[in-house]
């Protein structure tokens, strides 16, 4: 019967120090997701395939986790055909449930499925595992949780500056330093309108992605390889090689776009006209057909830099026009957020978009929302020795078993401890001191109390500091009132 | 592409109203076994087969969902073999990992895994939900959670009281009143033994199990049916028919026991000789060749009902004999808890067993454990209208949106009133005032905040009831305060 035990690989177990560090990260962005006014759903870990395939591209439809179907899973099936379906298909004729691979595409579908129930502007965070059967490898888990924020159902910049803001005050909390990173879709479809080429924008935005590492002359290699022009390609090295300020940036772009035909005078009518109509200088805007999409992104980008400035948002922000993050479904603001003092990826991100429920028969609802990586904060917070040592929720005092008459006395101090919140236990075997000792040690507990015959016959405690070594008599009340001060 | 939305059938999603419930649920407990010095962990949710099959019997086997293997899933397999290996044997030739069918498993587990790591004895808490392949049924979901707390490789009954403070601490900061019923496998074995047919143990509790719904002939002639004797029979009747008190209960216990061979100075020579070889009067025994196990177990009851008394647990606690859950690996101590006021099945259970890892390598390990069931008590809780409303973490407070510039300043007010913790948040868009208002009853938002164009201009906020419609002009600072008295 006996087995060597272990568990599927790119899975984890989290021991008590890691799960309890774990649960101070979760602690930590939901009370404050739910200071701005969020709330938290739960969705089930199954969805139906048919909510989550076609979702994440084909690779993506590869990677999820599909559940063989209960009872008998062959009945209907023509066993000899499964070969040569090949077993993406094979697998669609046994399976019908799949763990989530994100948080995002069950929310789309709870929004639709619940558009009735919900309260719009509907604001949500979500704390969820999610499964991919990725590769495992460093940093990289077949499981692991996501937390995600959003607001679903208004187009204010309000909302964008409001993720902004948790963001701020998350790493705030967390004593973590980081670098936000902005862009706008709008921009980069504006750009590549004015490369003349709004069909290459996905191939102009990877290139452009990979300015940092690659450097311009390997794009413009790589851009004349995939069919640009060279004439294109001169008009985007400005913006790469552009070194300057959030400002200096937005001034080079409203040139470049009014040089490809927009004139300010008309952005601006837009803006005037919007306020007219909607009386919402804040809202972000579907392009029209008078101004470039990359002048209303243009437009978008100084509002939330202002709005940003105006609320003193402590973390440094910037402009990034490299920045192109799960490209496909944003519409308007991208963000991404990096630990300045520790060498990781993007440990938070997010956008605007603009059709997420689309997929589910709900369109034009506009949203907006960040995800932060619990398990690279984690990293995070360990390689900058960030965590709390409150973190660690070990009992403040250990009583030490000398005998059943004493733990009956000891039983007494805990009640009064634990109504006083102070986490305490006592050691369950009557076995030598030296064992109990080493306990305490090792789950560090920093005091002992011990209640031997003298300690009992005067209702006392002796309470000895394992750090010092210092020992002290203390009545139960004097015990309490020193423990809470500790 | 468009799909009408729905999730697998025994799921659910949960709003945010449920969702906050079910926190504050979780948040409880966590506290209370963070109090008591329990740590802690988190396991996966895919376990491999090989560690969860044959865990929870026959049925159990199938009630596992099996995920299929990533990639080319039938490479190796022979295809045409399939269907004559029935549903159960042809999953395992494509699955190799499933889903956690309950936490128990999964922490035998983990303790063999990690051993050498662990302080003994381990005190550890998890909640994590489970799946199970059942029929859904009202209250039978096919993914729930469970909040389990166990204590490992210690002997002493103090964990058994431990487990029945946190049990009546929980449930008195619910405010549900509930009753714990108490019983001890090795009472019912020795029931079995004075029986003549310790062979018929299981046949005989569950039999016994009955009692309440069937009544004492139903029960005899079940009895007789499984082929016992009519003189067994007759030995257990004082035991069923008994109405009592658990003192009671005890003596009626002792003197059957005395009676079928176990003299009670074999018992005292017994406990007495246990007390100086482990200086420990509080170990469960395991049992010994010259006394029967029934005896050894109304020694452990004995012992447990004084711990009880002395340390003051509030709800009630009985004996009950009837009582005999999991009793497949339950070797001491059974617990379970029912609410008072409310009518559903057992809401918390438990007990002692000598042997959970030995499956995996590891024998002889004692721990004791219990199981809190969050689904169920969640209907108890909203039931009996037990929900606090700080459940409901809805902000306190809507700042109104009438304009761009009236936005900066409430946004310069929310940082204050984030800073004092006060859940707060500005309607993102400037709509017309009703809707906005009508955003703040859905929500449950007590208090509207409505900076116009006078309150800019003065630098005040006008402060709305919603419920009474009273208003209030008040600074920033007076409206912190004002905030945090509600």
């Amino acid at each position: 019967m006996s087995q060597k035990p272990s568990i599927p690989k790119g899975t984890r177990d989290f021991n008590p120090l890691e799960a309890t560090r774990r649960n101070y990260i979760f602690d930590t962005v939901r009370r404050i997701f739910t200071l701005y006014g969020y709330a938290p759903i739960e969705t089930p870990a199954m969805e139906n395939l048919s909510t989550l395939l076609g979702k994440y591209g084909e690779e993506g439809d590869k990677l999820l986790f599909k559940i063989i179907n209960s009872g008998d899973f062959l009945s209907d099936v023509n066993v000899a055909d499964l070969p040569e379906l090949g077993p993406n298909a094979a697998a669609l004729k046994i399976c019908e449930k799949g763990l989530r691979y994100d948080l995002t595409v069950p929310f789309a579908r709870f929004v639709v499925q619940h558009r009735n129930d919900l309260v719009f502007p509907f604001k949500r965070y979500q704390l969820q595992p999610v499964w991919r059967a990725d590769r495992p490898q460093k940093g990289r888990y077949r499981e692991f949780y996501q937390c995600d924020v959003d607001v679903i159902g208004s187009d204010s910049l309000l909302n964008e500056l409001e993720l902004l803001q948790i963001v701020d005050d998350v790493f705030k909390s967390f004593g973590i330093r980081v670098g936000i990173k902005i862009n706008n879709r709008k921009v980069l479809s504006g750009i590549a309108e004015m490369m003349g080429r709004p069909d290459m924008l996905i191939e102009i935005t990877v290139a452009m992605d990979k300015m940092d590492k690659i450097g311009f002359e390997a794009i413009e290699a790589e851009l004349l390889e995939r069919g640009l022009d060279p004439e294109a390609i001169t008009k985007l090295k400005p913006i790469l090689l552009f070194q300057g300020t959030t400002e200096e940036k937005i001034i080079l772009l409203e040139q470049c776009f009014t040089q490809s035909g927009t004139t300010e005078q008309q952005v601006n009518t837009l803006a005037a006209h919007t306020t007219e109509q909607q009386t919402n200088t804040f809202a972000t805007h579907t392009t029209e057909q008078q101004v470039s999409a990359g002048m209303v992104g243009v437009t978008e980008l100084k509002t939330l830099f202002r709005l940003i400035t105006e609320s003193g948002i402590s973390q440094s922000v910037e402009l990034d026009l490299s920045l192109a993050r799960g490209l496909s479904y944003y519409t308007g603001a991208i963000f991404e957020v990096k630990a300045l003092d520790f060498e990781m990826g993007s440990i938070c991100g997010g956008g605007r978009y603009d059709n997420l429920t689309g997929v589910f028969g709900l369109p034009g609802v506009s949203g907006v929302g960040i995800s932060f990586g619990a398990d690279r904060i984690f990293d995070v917070l360990l390689g900058l020795n960030k965590f709390p040592t409150s973190a660690n929720e070990a009992p403040k005092v250990l009583f030490m078993n000398l005998g059943e008459t004493e733990s009956l006395f000891a039983l007494s101090c805990l009640t009064l401890l634990r109504s006083a919140g102070i986490i305490s236990e006592l050691y369950p075997d009557q076995v030598k001191m030296k064992k109990q000792f080493e306990y305490a040690d090792k789950r560090g507990i920093p005091f002992a109390a011990i209640i031997g015959e003298e300690e009992l016959k005067h209702q006392f405690i002796s309470l000895k500091n394992l750090k010092t070594g210092d020992q002290h008599q203390l009545s139960p009340n004097e015990l309490k009132k020193y423990l809470e001060q500790r």
